[in-house]
């Protein structure tokens, strides 16, 4: 197994990288399966024609009923929520709104946002969180001459969740300047410290997907939903010409998953909150600095020397985490915590023999 | 059933409109079924995590052996050709390459092909066609300051395939200018005349998918072929923002179908083959003006009034044709011959009547 330079270390480094003793802090998905319901129409499914650039019809009724004003016409289904963020930017960018080519971003940000903004031409814009989460005083001042927002709350890399009163006054900055907020909300199902709150506003655009809450990352299932007319009849034309109607057997497993009970989500967020405590309480007992996971499954601690620490831990002991730097955080790693409880300790126990061997725990200074 | 407004006809008009009576030579959809292999392994696929961004490996491993000097570095799978075609712009126009953000384009196109371009902030540049093939002169002016040209042959409108003459001299052109040629072949199975020309070239992109041969269009299954490494990791890095790998089940279907045996093609050729003589002879004996469909399953035949031709045909006898102005060319309409020999026999009667009772055959003048 290669992994190339230290010095050029990334995300990509660690793919196909895999053996029975390493434990794997890295990738963001879930391991939990697919709900049963989502392969239900696999055995007899045999209808590949074309299917609406839009998405299929009975989905985007099944998803009206989960938001509120909507209709079928409010939703566009997407090659994953990445297709999503990337056509709404790309449309966003063509358009007149208000404001510069810009777009405002939270760092820590996932890892896409800037070099998806980047291509879409836009200029991303950075806003420094506060304990991981927004700074409402530097979000203001930094907003004004953008064209459109991100917000992830459930945040990947952070973990954390925003409070509902910052979730309410972005909406308020956003409506006032007649900006696009762009709302990654594909952990809203996720959260340990309260229901979601669904940010709302005529030029909201909201980010959603089948990966994480229905683990159905490679089906590539994703979607838009904006009460914003004009925005998704842009967004459905610029489908129409660069990818087309969203894989049609995804879409039936999609639309098996919003058929799951509502207990499937339930019992998943009880597996998840027991290994968030795990990790976060083992986290600090190894004396290292980290924010409270709130929502999603990663959590980021300070560590000094990042590189040295992301790549000994690997070739010494067999634990793969992710720079904080790839995620424009420097100082910290990101652990996803997507595996079992077992091997949360395991990873946990080899993290402290490292840190013992190194003769450093967590750095005493703070951010 | 509602179909708008006449000035404002679309392809999308159609959309939905179906209907026992109707005969639609409109979409561009083959009406074979897939392979029964592609089928195969829908019934115990359970594996929905994450596939690599540039694809499964075995599937590049099967179209390495398709294509010449390649390996399964030189294949990045796509959501269908479409997105095949909007990475490769892209990452052109944010490239530096020689000339300018221009693309050259045959006039009549595909109708994708100005947006996507347009979306991908390079600027279309026409050439016309002469009969409905290229045009070298008007072509090797055109170029001189274009960073791209895209080739479809055969073509989607015009059902031409060009001569292997023109395309090796194409290759001359782009290869003395340094230039991009994006050769969309996804029609390159379904040839009346010869076998399938590969262009080649140290800046060739090659772009096909499993939609027409395979008949899997939902699936949105395509890929890009290049032995231009640097143009294949730029698309893999924007791919891996933009909408990540392609979705994992149907490019399991795609590589059962890469086992189909070679008679299948075979097969649907001679279907194919047997429809275009009875559109092509039954529009002559109608007396219209069209040019002998080599490749794909289109043809082009010049009309009269084609706004009131496509209008009055679909609502007074049922027929759906689509309107050449759609694919740059104001005096034609395309009628797409995947439906079978019976309704194609119908629908050729009906558009017999139309003209008849319109007491107008062809256009005695010529483009």
């Amino acid at each position: 197994m290669s992994m190339g330079v230290k010095e050029r270390l990334s995300p990509s480094s660690f793919i196909g990288v895999q053996g029975d003793n390493i434990i794997s802090f890295g990738s963001g998905q879930p391991d939990l399966p697919p709900p049963p319901e989502a392969f239900e129409v696999l055995p007899h499914y045999r209808d590949f024609r074309y299917g609406l650039i839009q998405g299929m019809l009975e989905l985007r009724q099944a998803l009206a009923g989960q938001y509120p004003h909507s209709t079928p016409e409010s939703f566009v289904i997407t090659n994953g929520a990445s297709e999503a963020l990337d056509l709404a930017l790309r449309v966003i960018a063509l358009g007149d709104g208000p404001g510069d080519r810009k777009v405002l971003m939270t760092r820590p940000y996932y890892y896409s946002y800037p070099e998806t903004a980047h291509y879409a031409g836009l200029e991303p814009v950075f806003t420094d969180t506060l304990e991981g989460r927004i700074d409402l005083d530097d979000f203001r001042t930094k907003v004004q001459d953008c064209r459109a927002v991100i917000i992830n709350s459930p945040s990947n890399p952070t973990g954390r969740v925003e409070a509902v009163d910052t979730l309410r006054e972005i909406e308020k900055i956003a409506s006032d300047l007649g900006i696009y907020v762009l709302s990654d909300e594909v952990y809203k199902d996720l959260i340990y410290v309260r229901e979601n709150y669904l940010i709302k506003g005529p030029r909201v655009v909201t980010i959603n997907s089948f990966s994480k809450t229905y683990a159905m990352c490679g089906s590539r299932v994703g979607y838009l939903w904006s009460l914003d007319s004009e925005l998704i009849a842009s967004v459905i034309a610029m489908k129409t010409h660069t990818s087309m109607n969203t894989n049609i057997l995804g879409q039936q497993m999609a639309l098996a998953a919003t058929h799951t009970p509502i207990t499937f989500i339930e019992d998943q967020l009880e597996v998840w909150r027991a290994r968030r405590d795990l990790i976060y309480r083992g986290l600090l007992d190894l004396g290292l600095d980290t924010w409270r996971p709130e929502g999603a499954f990663y959590v980021m601690p300070r560590v000094d020397h990042p590189l040295d620490f992301v790549w000994d831990l690997f070739h010494d002991h067999r634990v793969i985490t992710y720079l904080g730097e790839w995620f424009g955080s420097p100082g910290r790693i990101r652990l996803s915590y997507a595996l079992d409880l077992e091997k949360i300790e395991e990873g946990l126990g080899r993290i402290g023999q490292y840190l013992e061997e190194r003769g450093s725990g967590s750095s005493s200074s703070r951010l």
